[in-house]
């Protein structure tokens, strides 16, 4: 039986699906962060090994006739990591397995925010050009690292109110002044994980998580609109924006003359993009049931 | 003869100055960052010795009897660092070091500006309120740190003009592109050595920087408010403050109703503080003649 390999290597998880050419799941698995953006590249390789064994336990071997890998930022991989393939395998930005997680259209632009936050427009698989993705240092104005490190800010400048005490309880920190140093000793990511609590905070209410919210989904919007052109299909992928809250709700609003559908799990369209290479016609729908 | 010792632990370098009753300078020295909250404490205390050591170097420490080291950030001082002086050391926050580097007046407020930014209001050498400090993570808003992430930002977002082409040059940047993947991989911290780049594009009228400019002296005066009370001395000190340039120009005229002083060395103004605890009448003017 002929089956294909998709991987998806995130920020936060590594997850590959083994499929049939008409889209049927036989394995699956998900490991760690995979991204050698993110992280040492031997951290990256072990958490893809895990993934991809896992999806491949129980299937045989000599039926892969191809497999795709979505990476972030960095896409040179090593033949290490070739090597955890039992076919060459075909790797693309993850923006591009975002974009086929939304639609079987081949051109259109995406919109991620996860750990980090960019656009892309894709023309035929290819990305043509991209807005933001600079990086937490410089950029990813909107992602879960923007919300989060929003939130400490507002904690560290004591501004009261529930997201405030929510910030103060996660960080263990007793009064403002300890959110600084504990930020400042922290691995510069780490504040991603407040991000959550600007989503609570907002839905209950608070004036100052409602601001964070507000600006981030701005933000977005603008990063989007720097690429996207009107009439092109838009997809919305990553964390911030697939998972139910706040932020994804004002991104919608803000681009819904753009009619933005929601990316699937991005492995499934990197088995799908698999397929493809072997036959064209591989149907997006089984894939990707929407 | 008795001498005292002054010690001013910077983000960039510790000096120590060893000085008589009077304020005659009898031993210099300079080392590199010995500030335990930006670098292992272990590298902090190598640095502080080399400065302690070196301006003790030829003075006969039976005559040492007071010694004063201004901290920034974490002021605990452990054992170790008490042992590398003759007598038991004053410890004291940089804050209260830089208001005394720049007036006699026990009270007053400082704003400093170097690596990292904070204002400080001083009531008799002892710091009753705070603004900003936060680190370069949540605050320190107009430091080198944040103006050389401005100047990043400008450069990654491919903003044409002087200050662009100095940060590409800076950076060993081919493109726009290169400027984010070379920020992530450096330390945090290391975007400060961009500040410089904005003063002389600045200087020499590029628009980008002007705004950085004008942006970071609108921070740094309203930290300054957030603290000072109208009427008491106001000193400017750290790197961005003391140096001749546009930033410290124009904070100047900001602030120009509260007719602020420029700090002289603070490993002098240590000294003074460590000979006023033995000797209360002290001259200032002979520690830090203007």
């Amino acid at each position: 039986m002929a089956v294909v390999i998709g991987v998806d290597a995130g920020g936060t998880s590594s997850r590959a699906v083994v499929a049939t050419l008409d889209g049927h799941v036989v394995g699956h698995a998900r490991a760690g962060c995979g991204n050698p953006a993110a992280v040492s590249a031997s951290h990256a390789y072990a958490q893809l090994k895990a993934a991809i064994d896992g999806a491949l336990a129980g299937v045989d071997r000599g039926g892969v006739v191809a497999a795709t890998i979505g990476l972030a930022g960095i896409e040179a991989v090593t033949a290490e990591l070739e090597a955890l393939f039992p076919v060459p395998p075909q790797v693309v930005g993850d923006v591009v397995v975002a974009l086929a997680a939304g639609t079987p259209d081949p051109s259109g632009t995406v919109l991620i925010a996860g750990t980090g936050a960019i656009a892309a427009k894709i023309i035929d698989h290819t990305i043509v050009g991209t807005a933001d993705g600079f990086g937490w240092q410089l950029g990813d104005e909107g992602s879960a690292f923007w919300l989060g490190r929003q939130a400490a800010r507002s904690a560290v400048r004591a501004r009261p109110g529930l997201l405030t005490e929510l910030v103060l309880k996660h960080l263990g920190a007793h009064d403002h002044e300890q959110v600084a140093v504990i930020a400042q000793a922290a691995p510069p990511l780490a504040l991603a994980e407040l991000a959550p609590l600007v989503s609570q905070a907002c839905e209950e209410g608070d004036p100052a998580a409602a601001e964070i919210v507000e600006r981030g989904a701005a933000l977005l919007a603008r990063t989007f609109h720097e690429v996207h052109e009107p009439g092109t299909p838009a997809v919305l992928a990553g964390s911030v924006l697939t998972n139910d809250g706040p932020v994804r709700r004002a991104v919608r609003e803000l681009l819904a003359p753009s009619a933005p559908v929601t990316a699937g799990p991005g492995e499934a369209a990197a088995a799908w993009l698999a397929a493809r290479t072997v036959s064209p016609e591989a149907p997006h729908r089984a894939f990707l049931p929407s």
